[in-house]
């Protein structure tokens, strides 16, 4: 088999057979083919398409490309959940707590993620002493004994995906409905869980712009879950406006904690509650609706924010942060950004603030970056909220002050307000089983 | 500026600028952009195309990518030839010294190439003593006393086009009209010539398939060349039969030198003559038709063999070969393949012969590969001729014992045998001036 014919094949349209897929996956991951002709393969993918079953062979070979994870020391069953990634993303933080409670195993390997904030294990780690670089011994242990445990991601698992993520993100070939699928699935289906539970995002703080793009590519998801034989369901979510009021890392921990308490943001809480719902449907608790109230009740009575912190101690974190929130890290300066009229917030632009947010320290723009946990944005105001011109709309939390400046302008400018009340949509817009 | 947004804007069909395409050119030839990008872009141009203000702006970035050849040190008017590339191609052997012995100068850069035989350079090394490798100096000289010369190309000519094709040749980017259009006219454009006649190839044994492809190559071609204030003009013309009776590097040479004592194969002779009245008519000798005539009588009366002898002569080869070409290497072993049936040959597939002489050892698979001077085919039949069963049909030259079998072979399969004599085309399809 010679790759030249392969990417010829796909230049001029045609479809690749399972067998030229997996050559080209199993000797790119080896490093028996080099960067530049992957590259132009992507290419030509990106502008020719691939069909369902090239998509899933994809998937597959990505998936056992590497090491897949063997959850059976784990008892009972268990459920993923994966983001497409969003501005103010803390669900995981409240999900898998609440799910835990309710006797679903959430064994949740989290990588750290370029971008506006850290990921999820970034978020854990502004708990004081919180280990995320877990043994296989000790996350397995902490999954029997908590319920659930995060784990920085393990060195091998789908090194394809790693490969070819990072050559899509510099040869303009990231946008691409079958790269998509197999690179978010062929990484799931390698983490071992029983079902997984996806929330794709739309709008201008996730790569789908349109609801028709994340439709496509929820459903294509669910269906090649289906056929890894996992019980496999998307929620489509909005992500127009940041999720929740906190973005950054110990910010976005500490709105968690209101949730997890039964309070919190309320569009927060119910992306998290519809989440539950839905992951514990998979896990054979009862009907979506009945799912859905157990979780309402296990947030209402602390049993979640219990659970939340079981999963700290086993992990070595300072519980005494987590009932005092405020021990978490704190800025340096906290600057509030003021409207500078009176109106109707009609837009609060997703992918504006997480750059603001990454401006002031809390996300990282090379992988070798750290990330600064106290550093985000608290919004006071937002889509559909009544302004009063001089209001704070929202706080800059920085230990940078040279980078205040800039990171208002940019929330002011992605703060639009009119005269009339914009029109809302519910955080969730569809479900896919 | 920055690479990735230049390749998306072509991936999403964009029209790139020529500060874009310039940069591009410059900082790929610097070594400042990775080859992974740029293989990309090339399958997005592939897939997507350019116009015609994009091909010649990548025309020009190629030409200006390193040395461009100041030929003034040349007295007189200097017309450069250029083939898109056959089997059996060696009119450079016999239209250099023809138009050289008619007053136009000929400073030819010719490279090595891979392929079924060796490049020009190659064929006159098989004359006992012949440099190619000439220094500017020296080279001038040459021109200078004998009205010709054919240099080994200088090293960093239009270093783009080396770098860009290399890596076309093994990322399937290979085939789109502007790549081909801006690697042949800007390293052209870069060696100096007041004029340039193109020979665009059409037929099996070149990589324009179709009639259609080869004439808007062509037109392309003329068109750019003229924009760059070179007179410019092409000769479509047939590689569907190998060109000439000889494939292989001496035994081009000798078939060269029968066509330049006024003998020699019609085909061969007629494509040789008209390529080089179009020379002298760009180097303002007259009308096509009275250059015509001009060419034929220097054939005739052994001119334009003396001005070959004159070049041997000035680059250090021994003109003892080249009066007596028994004295140009021989092959170890001849073998005749023989016809199987009786009948017209309706098809000698010029890219299967290219590949037989290559078996036999005539051209390199491999940059660092030799050639082997002595070895190749003399085509005895070919498409048009009648044959009897038994009869030689080509005798193959080579000094690989074990390679007979297989070129043999592959000569047989690429003769087709029918009952009626098949229609025959003139050599030269189209002149675009």
């Amino acid at each position: 088999m010679h790759i030249t014919d392969i990417i010829i094949k796909k230049r001029d349209g045609g479809k690749l057979n399972k067998s030229e897929i997996e050559y080209v996956t199993k000797e790119y991951t080896a490093g028996n083919i080099p960067d530049y002709q992957i590259s132009a393969l992507l290419m030509a993918i990106c502008l020719k398409g691939m069909d369902e079953e090239e998509t899933e062979n994809l998937t597959f070979a990505i998936r056992d490309s590497g090491e897949t994870v063997d959850l059976s020391p784990i008892d009972g069953v268990k459920i993923d959940k994966h983001s497409t990634g969003g501005v103010g993303d803390k669900t995981t933080l409240i999900v898998a707590p609440l799910v835990a409670s309710l006797g679903i195993k959430v064994a949740k390997m989290s990588g750290r993620g370029l971008g506006h904030t850290g990921g999820t294990v970034d978020k854990l780690e502004s708990i004081k002493g919180f280990r995320t670089s877990l043994s296989k011994e000790e996350f397995f242990a902490a999954v029997n004994s908590a319920g659930l445990a995060v784990s920085g991601q393990s060195g091998n698992l789908a090194p394809a995906d790693k490969k070819l993520y990072a050559l899509r993100d510099v040869t303009g070939t990231v946008e691409n409905h079958s790269l998509i699928v197999s690179s978010i699935m062929g990484k799931k289906l390698a983490s071992g869980a029983d079902g997984i539970v996806l929330d794709v995002k739309v709008g201008s703080g996730s790569f789908n712009k349109t609801p028709e793009d994340a439709e496509k590519l929820a459903k294509a998801m669910v269906k090649i879950g289906g056929a890894a034989g996992k019980k496999t369901a998307a929620l489509l979510t909005d992500m127009d406006v940041p999720l929740g009021k906190a973005i950054g890392n110990a910010l976005e921990v500490k709105e968690a904690l209101e949730v997890l308490h039964g309070g919190g943001d309320s569009t927060l809480a119910e992306l998290c509650t519809e989440l539950a719902a839905v992951m514990l449907h998979l896990g054979d608790k009862g009907s979506i609706d009945e799912c859905r109230n157990m979780a309402k009740d296990a947030l209402a009575s602390g049993k979640a924010f219990k659970s939340f912190v079981n999963m700290v101690k086993a992990q070595g974190g300072d519980a005494e942060c987590i009932y005092n929130p405020d021990l978490l890290p704190t800025a340096s300066f906290v600057y509030p950004v003021k409207a500078e009229k009176t109106g109707y917030i009609t837009v609060s632009d997703a992918k504006e603030y997480g750059r603001a947010s990454l401006i002031l320290g809390a996300g990282r723009e090379r992988k070798e970056d750290g990330v600064d946990h106290a550093a985000g944005i608290i919004m006071e105001k937002r889509r559909g909220d009544k302004v009063q011109a001089g209001e704070v709309i929202a706080y800059l939390h920085t230990n940078r002050e040279n980078a205040i400046a800039e990171a208002a302008r940019v929330v002011l400018s992605a703060t639009e307000i009119g005269d009339e009340a914009p029109k809302t949509a519910p955080v969730v817009r569809g479900l896919i089983l």
